[in-house]
């Protein structure tokens, strides 16, 4: 369990440290749950367009965010992801959100990245090198156990 | 402007075939606003893992979603994306959405990836290969341009 001060918040966790205004952020939105500011690292700079939106209390994985936060989070994201359109115009936008060390998630502080895509960035595979393509049978059985999982986990 | 059926489905949209069952795919859930299935290509098959949520109705772009289906949307994806992490074990796990040519969208109808990781899958660089780090000076001026579309674009 981590230890968390009397906001809720993550004393070591650089986001923590960026909604708590210790650490400098060029924030471009804040409200009661979200703040989203500049990323470091601009790909694609001068053009550049990437942001970083988070909840302002510490989850550190996405599929644990509550039903309420995960909405907001989103519908800031949303915002942020047409804003950046607006401003660098670019080929295209993505947005998301890396969850553990297999994902290279950096910050253990749930994040989505809004990113202005440019032709040719190769930021991201969407399905690899030569994805595999399983049968029907196959998928309906992953699917059986997916189903399986939700109906454990979702509140009825 | 994209031709609509009375319900607000286009004929021509794999995704909007797949949500009123003209079209084969292997559902795990689905309610009044979003539907999510079994992606037809599984990096790292057998574990795979790679599902895709999408809203019922046809909008193209992730920035022109209603703040209503963008929460909804998002709530669908985070509950798929813990059964997904139950079910596949997986070393992470990626949520994202890709908007426009330059970001490799293929089906003109937003979706949600929900991806599991698998250590060395090479699926995501966050930064590419060598990200620039503007300074702060210019973070700024670029947090000044988004923060004025947003003031321009978020409803008050």
């Amino acid at each position: 369990m981590t230890a968390r001060q009397p906001d809720g918040q993550v004393a070591s966790c650089a986001f923590c440290g960026i909604v708590a205004g210790r650490l400098e952020a060029s924030v471009v939105y804040q409200d009661s749950d979200t703040v989203a500011f500049i990323d470091l690292r601009q790909p694609g700079w001068p053009r550049g367009g990437h942001l970083l939106v988070v909840p302002k209390s510490h989850v550190e994985f996405l599929f644990d965010l509550p039903d309420e936060l995960a909405a907001h989070l989103m519908q800031t994201a949303v915002r942020v992801a047409n804003a950046v359109r607006m401003v660098t115009e670019p080929g295209g936008i993505s947005v998301w959100s890396s969850n553990g060390a297999a994902a290279d998630q950096e910050v253990p502080h749930v994040h989505m990245h809004v990113v202005a895509r440019h032709y040719g960035d190769r930021l991201l595979k969407v399905y690899g090198e030569s994805p595999e393509r399983p049968g029907r049978a196959e998928l309906d059985g992953l699917a059986a156990r997916v189903q399986a999982a939700l109906a454990a986990s979702t509140p009825t």
